[in-house]
């Protein structure tokens, strides 16, 4: 017996999402055949609409419905602190978190010359302008602590050094909650390097 | 910052998804926002299209396109051995394996008192015409072996004993390929006392 052709197309375009295999694609078709006619029409709108209205910040280059973005157009936040990240959705847990008062800006990718990516693919002319334009008093590099974040951090440290008074990196080491046993060998590394002193 | 609002409500439509909570639809979301508008377009037509065409065969009531479906319509398939099945996609794993040429029925769920499902919530109307109908040589249970589906098994031997010559159920032990170390105490029970001899 063939699965219904239908169904078959759906547990394709769902098989298509990232870690989702062909079974869970099956659960998932399965789920909707069990969904109302508008319940499966919510989702399908949803979709759609989430590609119309969805687009990038002229800014900052995040996730917006309005242009320019909630966070660059806030009258409260600090624009000369700039936080550098590699992808739109680096900028949610951040946001999340509440730690950081200051805009974003977002690469749209990291270096790595393995995927023929250079700094001239990176989303790097809009930094540069707002650079010039803005007294830009912060950039924190919040790129990713693997090799292609690094290396996106060191060229950035290396291409705005002497025009931003500070550039900061975020700090590596053992995550809160964590347990030493589970820590791998370079993020134990880190957290050594970036010990801090507490008795004075 | 607020997630805009279509991004916040196609996380939602995801989130209602079986074992996906919100860090994967999140996930998902975003990952929608990197297709194409095409790509976007292809996975909301599925959905409805799966909506529209997929329905439930009148025979055996498992998912089909055509009605009845390509198993209880196949001339090549006996038609008097019934796999009696709890759920619609139980069926898929069935045909995937091969082992089975006869035709199915689905009871749409199992004996659950607790949830305040009985015999008459089962889809047995059908399944008692079928047996009057055609000359039903042997009823194969394959409805799960939990609780449910075991009191289902227990109800539907019952309910047709002496209607029909056979009524068989499927073997429960240890998985192909498992490991002793790994099975539980009920499995490995079912394994002990559906043991069989190998010397004769």
């Amino acid at each position: 017996m063939q699965i219904p052709v239908s169904l078959e197309r759906l547990v394709y375009e769902f098989s298509r999402f990232p870690g989702v295999g062909r079974k869970t694609a099956q659960r998932l078709a399965f789920n909707i055949l069990q969904y109302t006619k508008e319940e499966t029409q919510n989702l399908a709108e949803a979709l759609i609409q989430v590609k119309e209205n969805i687009h990038y910040c002229s800014v900052c280059s995040g996730f917006t419905d309005i242009d320019p973005c909630t966070i660059c157009s806030h009258i409260e936040r600090d624009q000369q602190q700039v936080c550098v990240v590699e992808q739109p959705n680096n900028i949610f847990p951040i946001e999340k978190s509440g730690v950081f008062r200051g805009v974003y800006h977002v690469l749209m990718g990291a270096i790595s010359p393995l995927d023929g990516i250079g700094p001239e693919q990176l989303n790097l002319k809009n930094l540069r302008k707002r650079i010039e334009k803005n007294n830009i008093s912060e950039l924190i590099l919040a790129t990713n602590p693997t090799v292609k974040g690094e290396a996106t951090a060191l060229f950035l440290r290396q291409e705005f050094a002497g025009k931003i008074s500070k550039i900061s990196r975020l700090a590596c080491g053992i995550p809160a909650g964590g347990d030493l046993e589970y820590v791998d060998d370079v993020t134990l590394m880190e957290a050594f390097s970036g010990r801090h002193t507490m008795n004075n």
